[in-house]
């Protein structure tokens, strides 16, 4: 038991290793020497847990949307809008994000991409569908074609905003984002009730 | 004349071979020696118009947008549409705009980014400012913030189907893009007229 929670420890320490290694250098710049020295343990123990820098990379893409818990409202559009708030404040500091955000590009351009980004249009697509089940979607929206379409837009906002002010403006440019897209999703008579900034704008965070 | 001539011949040659040599290497990875190998020119010559690969790579930035003379005719916001799919055509085969994605997402990470998306922006905020005009833009949209909010889903929509399908579905992308974002940018009497798919979807390319 005590060797069970010591390992998941390490492997978790390895993983947040890589992510601040990744995000620093970039995919393709880091290596597995600068993950083990940055991680404290042996290279024994990491790579008993990952045997390679594309396995870590992986690890990095699947676990780092299981922070975020969407909210679920009466309002499944709005949810939507505050849970990509949500993320967006987060990719301010948190590595394993931040890392995930290098590995797409980087591996955008290679044989075999990792298709990161399939994790989130997931999400997106599951509370576009219940939106539309709810009536709150134009009735010529597809859930996942909307969700592919946002989650893209996304990464593009989430470069320019890294491109030109490391992030600070990213609230902002998600706001504008939604301002843009909501007329194309969202029914008349829901549309009056969503808010592009997000709840959490106007509660404590 | 003749001496001026094999000058801009030789520039071009190199600003050519650094393109492609970034298009596949990626920027950081790409190296001046590669790029004077491909060129067939010499060290000297590289470096009298180019002293080093950051020269190069804003000569690339400044000079993909060049060959793309944006239509212009009744309806701006149409004229924007075709546009961007002209340029979606042009991002399968031309290798500057391809070494412009690559120089734009690595050094979105960089301390002082390249901020290559401003030609780009500059443009469709001219049309969108010429659409506004003509009475074809919602009155809420402010074209500039709206230019930059396409242009970057424009480079995440991008980078989707590079990933995805290595930009063989970026024509059907682009038109998902403008379905979705027309309602939240078009006058409700202008929306009916434009054709997401682009005016050069029904004409010979």
């Amino acid at each position: 038991m005590v060797k069970q929670e010591r390992a998941v420890r390490t492997r978790r320490a390895v993983l947040e290793a890589a992510a601040h290694v990744i995000g620093i250098r970039g995919y393709q710049a880091a290596t597995m020497a600068e993950i083990i020295q940055r991680a404290g343990v042996t290279k024994g123990a990491v790579y008993f847990h990952f045997r390679s820098k594309d396995a870590l990379a992986r690890a990095v893409i699947r676990e780092q949307t299981e922070p975020f818990v969407p909210p679920v409202s009466d309002s499944r559009l709005q949810d939507a809008i505050d849970f990509t708030h949500q993320v967006a404040l987060a990719l301010r500091s948190d590595p394993l994000l931040q890392a995930g955000t290098r590995i797409a590009v980087e591996t955008t351009f290679s044989e075999e991409p990792l298709v990161p980004y399939q994790a989130w249009t997931d999400i997106i697509t599951a509370m576009f569908a219940d939106a539309r089940d709810k009536g709150e979607l134009l009735p010529a929206v597809v859930p996942e074609r909307a969700a592919e379409f946002f989650v893209a837009a996304y990464m593009g906002v989430q470069l320019f905003s890294r491109a030109a002010t490391n992030r600070a403006d990213l609230p902002e440019r998600v706001t504008a984002l939604w301002r843009h897209t909501l007329p194309g999703l969202a029914a008349p008579g829901a549309l009056g009730h969503l808010d592009p900034q997000g709840r959490s704008a106007r509660i404590a965070v």
